[in-house]
């Protein structure tokens, strides 16, 4: 198993931040992802800051999947050792 | 199947919401899909902010075809628990 | 066939509105396609907006090829039912 | 034969106008082409608009090569139908 | 094996300096990586310059996952020579 | 022999000018070439225009490797036919 | 072996200067490749124009690697010829 795959795997059920290509941020509980890195995430918000400087949090519906290849990082507050 | 695949599935003939990369979203009654993530819609608009700040939503065709490159994220507003 | 393929096949030879990922949308009368969603256009116009607000419409050849990953999405007046 | 070959390939020694990913035509006599939209032309002349809205013409040497990932779109002025 | 997993394998467990395509750096310590470049970093911060010039360091959690197609260069402080 | 390959046999040891996808054109001595587009140009000179609309050619060491996703285009003053 | 390859082959233990898709250049002595054109440098350091027009050199690390597909052109300031 990849280093992502496996990374991914820790991360199932847990609250993940998602930084994508365009500049937003999807955070939301991981429930699913294949080797694409395609995400499948519940209660999921997107963060931005608008041109003025505000940020912005945005419920965007119960479950979004995010196609993979649009991830730059993604990023949790606590998991545990890699073995 | 794929974790995609399994959501797509599940949204069968239930309104979606699409994000695209040129920064437009689509929202409509998915009808078709495949492993590349090209989406079939009926009744689709597309919905997006003009420079000056007014959002815009226009009716694009009975049927529309996207690409699954362009595809950012879905989001459904209601589908049940993935198995 | 794909679901992308069953859309093409069903809008043989009737108007279809292609949006390009340069911003540009070109109307034709589909007459042949493949599989990378490479398309041929008779009767073809691009359509666009000028950064003025104008909105143009220019004929671009009795016969056009468009590469596939150009596309956006396409979209069509009235097709049937996908079966 | 694909539909993009086929085309193609009935363009042979004729004129055609090739729009690139870069803003830029390209017109110019179809010499050759190969299955990646791989283009040589000769006679070829860039055609574009500069930032102050007028419109260029340059010649860009006897024969040029396009590399076929920068084409958006191909169109002829006449050609018979596709078999 | 490929120069770049050599290197990567040399930088196990040491600081290391990722730039990423989107302008902005990221330093952490190097857990993991595989073949795509995917790298996985723990005490990770992002590192960028404000508009206005200004150099900000953020933490972005326990540990992150960068997908290896953002990567530009990745640099160490300190290691052996490659053998 | 694709079209692009016997197009780049033909102008080998000729003066080329490489048109490239980040808007400078690179002109020198075509010396060696492979499936990719990859070229090696000697005495190889970039040619660029400034915002302010100077034109700038920059000698640019004495043999220089392009990477072929770069290229847009290529143009020889003068080669002969294809057969 | 490919142009690429023995043009990189070449070079090992020479200065090179790396001309990157993000508009900045890295000088520095190749210590590795692979046919990525993944490169490994020593002694690197970063070359870049600021908006104001000044030229700026960072140090940047012992040893960076550079992930390919970033890479738009490789110079050297003298090689042999190649065979």
């Amino acid at each position: 198993m990849s280093s992502a795959m496996r990374y991914l795997s820790k991360s199932m059920n847990t609250n993940i931040l998602v930084s994508l290509k365009n500049g937003i941020f999807i955070r939301g509980i991981l429930r699913s992802y294949d080797n694409h890195l395609n995400l499948i995430l519940d209660n999921a918000e997107e963060i931005f800051t608008t041109p003025e400087g505000e940020n912005v949090q945005n419920r965007i519906g119960k479950r979004v999947l995010i196609r993979g290849d649009n991830v730059i990082a993604i990023s949790t507050p606590k998991i545990g050792e890699i073995e």
